[in-house]
């Protein structure tokens, strides 16, 4: 029995509340080799007072060694294996703009290029046109018609946009159409199944329409399309855990990986305060929230260690207003490491707490990544948190007689 | 997806560079309950000073409480689950004594016996003739000829031999001749599935031909084959990893081992001095060594618990050497536990410690059974250490965007 057959068979209705809060890339590294990482430099008093009334561990997001992505990292935490179950490129790249995808939704990332006067291409990046001038011959774009289906074009960045099809029998099984070189044409749409032939169709007619309406213009006069992708089909947290989940994010991506789980984006907070704002508000009507925190994560994409402390030491000050609403259960983690030291995503280890009357001690005393090597919960695969979630909000029936 | 898929999609190529050291059944057990293992009563300061920089953890072979031979042992630590990839009894007793199997070959093991007038076995181990009394025996058994064959038959020790076929269209599945009982005549070789008829059919004549040759040896004048097998089918380290590997190994069965993972052996060395003379000399053209170090396991083999400390401590006088290579990581490990006490490989975990610049501190201080168990890398299925060198190596691009 899989994990999502086991949590269909015991999930059981109640009127406990977990909430989960994700700061973005967590954990870190020491600058200096035996140092201490952001967490274990920050100040969190009120992280640490629920690390001991807590059970904490280290969760790893897909496997030992494994760097995931945003859309990996958001799955394993909510309780899908990342291996199993993808978000192909174009419907992350859609998600992560905030488009939503429908059942019958094909996306594709699309990069502007430019053609010279064979047809060859000459720039992958259309000279990596600025943001707005990329937005205007997105714009022009919207002019294509087909018959049958409905045509998206979004905006991204610089020369990225996504285009997405809808309609019904589309399938995301269309090769890429970018040759990853310069000096040749790109290529025509080819369905790799025989289920994508009308989305290939779809895809060629795009890409003829959308020739005819670029060609005068002086860098983006050309476009490539990759990672055609449906809409993933992922049983909703309704379906699962029998929950009614609610997502409390700032940004496009995380609101988008919650709609893929069947979450209800609550309110338009742009500070920790309002989100937790929000999480008041909405507190009677939802059993699960999900509070998506960025800040720890862009820190350490920049390289900033004592901003990323900063940023740590704020989301501890926002924990006793938290409290104040009595979850049953409060889980502190994050998506994935982002350690200062390396600027990216990294493969390491999560500090993670979970709190809740049910929990065992385990005689740690802060919020650190050395501490949760020793706490109760071990190192544990991601996926597996949502199973401790429910337990310890009483939501779990048990697994035979 | 499977690890090794994922392997194949993240790996990328770098200059970095990844030392495995597999002190062959590092992990022990006390003499005395309570008292100290091997590894613990050992002096090694340059491994603990590797563990206060590195990360450590307890390394699980196959599952808790498996026991594995030195063929699954490193099948985990290369990455591959010992479970799924399976190298037969015959392939692998090839394997140990330094045969290079094709993709062609079936081996077996053979056993010489006695047979009564009637053809029946007397002695199932031939009154275990002395190994060169059986290498004269091996020898007269080259003589025989089997069309469109090719056949080695190759001693190992004692009664035991080993043969190969080799030629298209063979297939492993043969079944035992061993009756496992004296007093009945040895089986015919029977083929288990239709595609191993013709393998049958040459097995046949080689013991119809090698009954002739044997007819006036006193002892060894029968034999019983078994453990029929291909070489398997393991992806190699460029085709997963992208690394090209060296091997430095001084026994037959590992570098045996290694080859079937497409590692290059390299030199002839002796001694530990040696291998890292042949490490130092060919560091510029591999990205990967394997280096294995033989006499941690035999000397736990043979009960040698003082022994077993000294060899341990042979090894950490050779780590400086080692690091003066400077290698991006290092990793000391061992393919199972050999406690002294058991005079035997074990199923214990393995103390394990890997050292790169971007280990996170785990506060350990000693290489040791009881402090692995408390390192960063925790509990961990040996086929997971791969990932995690790629990981600190670098060497792997991120999952999912």
């Amino acid at each position: 029995m899989n994990q999502q057959d086991l949590v269909r068979e015991l999930a059981e209705k109640s009127a406990t509340k977990i909430v989960m809060v994700v700061a973005d890339g967590l954990g870190g590294l020491p600058l200096d080799p035996g140092g201490r990482t952001e967490l274990e430099t920050a100040n969190t008093p009120h992280l640490d007072s629920l690390v001991r009334r807590g059970t904490c561990g280290s969760s790893i997001p897909v496997l030992p060694g494994i760097t995931p992505g945003s859309g990996p990292g958001h799955l394993g935490l909510f309780g899908y294996d990342p291996l199993e179950f993808k978000i192909g490129r174009g419907a992350l790249e859609a998600t992560g703009i905030g488009f939503e995808l429908g059942p019958h939704d094909v996306a594709a990332r699309g990069n502007f290029c430019t053609l010279d006067s064979a047809g060859l291409i000459s720039d992958r990046r259309a000279g990596r046109i600025p943001s707005e001038e990329s937005f205007a011959v997105v714009e022009k774009l919207q002019g294509v018609r087909i018959e049958g289906v409905e045509v998206f074009v979004k905006p991204v960045k610089e020369h990225r946009f996504v285009v997405v099809f809808r309609g019904p029998g589309l399938d995301g099984a269309v090769a890429d159409t970018d040759p990853q070189a310069t000096g040749v044409a790109p290529l025509d749409p080819q369905a790799v199944t025989p289920a994508a032939a009308r989305t290939a169709t779809v895809a060629q007619e795009f890409v003829r329409q959308a020739r005819e309406i670029l060609k005068t213009e002086p860098k983006a006069n050309g476009m490539v399309l990759r990672g055609f992708a449906g809409k993933p089909r992922l049983p909703t947290y309704e379906e699962l855990y029998r929950l009614r989940a609610a997502a409390i994010a700032v940004y496009p991506m995380y609101k988008g990986l919650a709609r893929l789980v069947g979450m209800t984006l609550v309110g338009h907070a742009q500070t920790l305060d309002q989100q937790i704002d929000e999480l008041a508000k909405c507190w009677n009507d939802y059993d699960f929230f999900f509070l998506h925190f960025k800040y720890t994560d862009s820190t350490g994409e920049d390289g900033a260690f004592e901003q990323k402390v900063k940023r740590i030491e704020e989301l501890d000050r926002a924990i006793p207003r938290i409290e104040s609403l009595q979850p049953d259960v409060l889980i502190v983690t994050g998506d994935h490491s982002t350690p200062s030291l390396l600027k990216s995503h990294s493969w390491h280890p999560v500090p993670t707490l979970l709190s809740a009357p049910t929990c065992r001690p385990d005689g740690l005393e802060k919020f650190s990544e050395r501490e949760c090597l020793r706490g109760g919960l071990g190192m544990f695969p991601a996926k597996h948190l949502m199973l401790l979630a429910m337990a310890h909000a009483l939501r779990f029936g048990k697994y035979g007689a």
